[in-house]
């Protein structure tokens, strides 16, 4: 089947190379698309995903040349829809982010396995938006993109900002016209064009839908629409590293949040593959999907026993998963039931605890959505549905920096005295 | 001779084993003294600082056992002043950021050699304060220290306090009690105490050094004060990794910033090392020193052709570097004017436009302090000072997250337009 190039998309996509990607496959339908800047499928409009033509055979020799790789996600290139000589491109190179130990959280959670911290807030914007980009930048640079652009009202802005920059891409980024400063500064610093639109959210993307399908858009690459099948991708890498870095090994369990649900269904596509690849040993693990209550449509859908999640308008803190019509939830629904995990959610309160609780017991100050997938792992470990008993991998997708405002008003000063030790020693603070 | 245990410090501390650290060592009259938490000489109330025995002849030996260790500092624990195990221990384990290849910040600058930025930013806390704190913190353990601590107004409040939570230690931070609330915010997550002190910067030094000798501070570490000795050295590992990521050469030259002078003598001193111990080839290299023209006692005294430098009231916006008595002020001078280098300085408004340059070039969002070297690098270029056509390394010691203030005036939004097609062809965006 012949891409049917939509307006906007250059003439000559069909027939890029893009390392082990062998073409789009329909997630509902599996209809087959040649690789090219599309995202649903003609047949039945269902979400495109790539489709690999791994190399078979030689485990040992895979293993060893990710081994030797950089300490980046570029390691992984022969399993991403990225040439083969991307890590001698201009790029951001995130990844390959630390899994923290978490030997002082586990005790305070009464867990007597492991447990760890997949840390993203290492990347280069402190994001994992950095992995997604990445992929997307190089699918941009194969389908002849010159602009990457994207809606955002937060790490998706930074992330596409700077790997725009390095990459030598004109980059347009859309968000609305009223948001915080400081987010309008981190969006803005690396020199792109930043496009307020007077509207909401909802308004910002519905312009940018308009936009991908006219003549005004024409070479734009938008990475969460037009490129959005290899932007996923990038999504893989979490798993591949985890296993690796646990020594080529499946965890038992892994808490993961969900805002649209494309990172779930990913790493759960990663694990998968290293399995097939004889990687890692085929072994169960369960994939535990984590919500803000006040955006939970998923973790409704879970517990309601549904197939279908209802869209829901989104209220909590935790402005990266507040996503209230996602769309992967069915999937994180099936992904969650298959592995024997669960989705459940935590309200605004808690999710501030989980964050003081991590920054306490371990150091790392997690963004909001790190606050959300440790105090979901609080309470499924108090409710008996995560078994204490073995490892738990935790994701942390972003820094504490961004979501200053969600601590803020809880976090200060634990004594004001004068400059003199009897002040000093009547506040109590002395050894 | 022994060591004089100043009040609040262990008893044993004498005969501690912190790898190949052999003693203290006057920086002055070369006097030596037992490993212990002490900072002055006693003949001379120089500084002091560790004196290494370091495993002679076996080179290849040495530089395979670094490649092989772990991807963070500990794989120069052969070359610091920290436990053979110490890569066992919770420790926030910081070091081998990126050194990123800068080719379009090199176009933009005429640098025809290789340009690259060594990413501090990608540290646990995003500065490199996280080397010198994660020195510190073996250091406190030897020692018995049960609380670390420190005075700040940024970046190493927010070290110490991630450092100790995960090292299981105590830490109390002292702050002027006015500092804005996003700092105090930084400072207070990790749950340590936090105490605000009625007073200024100034205030808060001198409560500190009064703690330090009064039995109510028994017990306690100050990372830049009894414990500065070790802490120093973590700086050291800007240098050797430098040298690595190179491909185990040395930089022509490196472009460093200057706030107590610290991290450029120890940069000097670890690529002394490198050389002595064969791990580099030994050839010359150049040491510039950066600091902002509202801070700049360093430069003056360069420029003037001084020995001494002499104290000013700083005023600048690249606070993490306004330091009016560097310490290290006289040994930078000797550093610079023995290797060839200078020591430069750029003015506000120089620094804000040398972070949006490294943005736009490179996707690297800087601190201040970033801005300070790379605007002080422009400029030795343009005057002819600094090669553009060997190698050079320019430090970004910070992440601009943590300074939004400095840019947030002049970076902002390209375009604010209605959501639809003719209002974006109006702001002429489209392609």
């Amino acid at each position: 089947m012949a891409v049917q190039a939509a307006a906007g998309t250059p003439a000559d996509t069909v027939g890029v190379s893009l390392g082990p990607a062998a073409a789009l496959s329909c997630r509902e339908c599996g209809e087959r698309t040649p690789l090219g800047p599309v995202f649903a499928c003609e047949a039945c409009f269902g979400p495109l995903e790539i489709a690999y033509d791994f190399p078979g055979g030689d485990t040992e020799g895979l293993r060893k040349r990710i081994e030797a790789g950089p300490d980046n996600i570029w390691r992984y290139a022969p399993l991403l829809p990225v040439p083969e000589d991307v890590a001698a491109k201009p790029n951001t190179n995130p990844g390959f982010t630390k899994l923290v130990r978490a030997d002082r959280l586990a005790r305070e959670l009464g867990v007597t396995g492991s447990l760890h911290i997949k840390d993203d807030s290492g990347n280069p914007t402190h994001s994992f938006k950095d992995r997604v980009v990445a992929i997307a930048v190089e699918a941009a640079r194969a389908f002849g993109f010159t602009t990457l652009s994207c809606s955002s009202t937060g790490n998706l802005a930074g992330a596409v900002g700077a790997a725009a920059a390095r990459a030598g891409l004109r980059s347009c980024v859309f968000i609305p016209h009223d948001l915080e400063q400081g987010k309008v500064v981190m969006a803005a610093v690396y020199g792109g064009e930043l496009v307020g639109i007077e509207g909401n959210y909802d308004d910002v993307n519905r312009f940018c839908s308009e936009l991908i399908g006219d003549p005004a858009g024409e070479g734009w690459g938008f990475v969460n629409v037009n490129l959005r099948p290899y932007y996923a991708e990038g999504s893989k890498t979490l798993a591949y590293e985890i296993c690796e870095q646990l020594g080529w090994r499946l965890p038992d369990q892994l808490v993961v949040p969900i805002a649209s649900g494309s990172q779930l269904t990913k790493i759960d596509k990663g694990l998968k593959e290293l399995i097939a690849l004889g990687l890692v040993e085929d072994r169960p693990y369960r994939i535990f999907g984590a919500q803000a209550e006040g955006c939970s449509p998923v973790s409704r859908a879970f517990k309601d026993g549904h197939d279908v999640v209802r869209p829901v308008r989104p209220d909590t803190i935790a402005k990266s998963l507040a996503i209230g019509n996602p769309a992967d939830g069915p999937y994180v629904l099936d992904i969650a039931r298959r592995t024997g995990g669960a989705v459940e959610d935590v309200d605004d309160p808690r999710i501030v605890d989980a964050i003081k609780l991590l920054a306490r017991t371990e150091g790392i100050f997690a963004e909001t959505a790190g606050g959300v997938t440790v105090g979901v792992t609080k309470k499924l470990i108090e409710e008996g549905r995560l078994d204490p008993a073995l490892t738990t991998v935790v994701l942390n997708t972003g820094d504490g920096l961004k979501t200053l405002d969600a601590v803020a008003p809880t976090t200060g000063p634990t004594a004001v005295i004068r400059p003199n030790l009897d002040s000093f020693r009547e506040a109590g603070l002395a050894s």
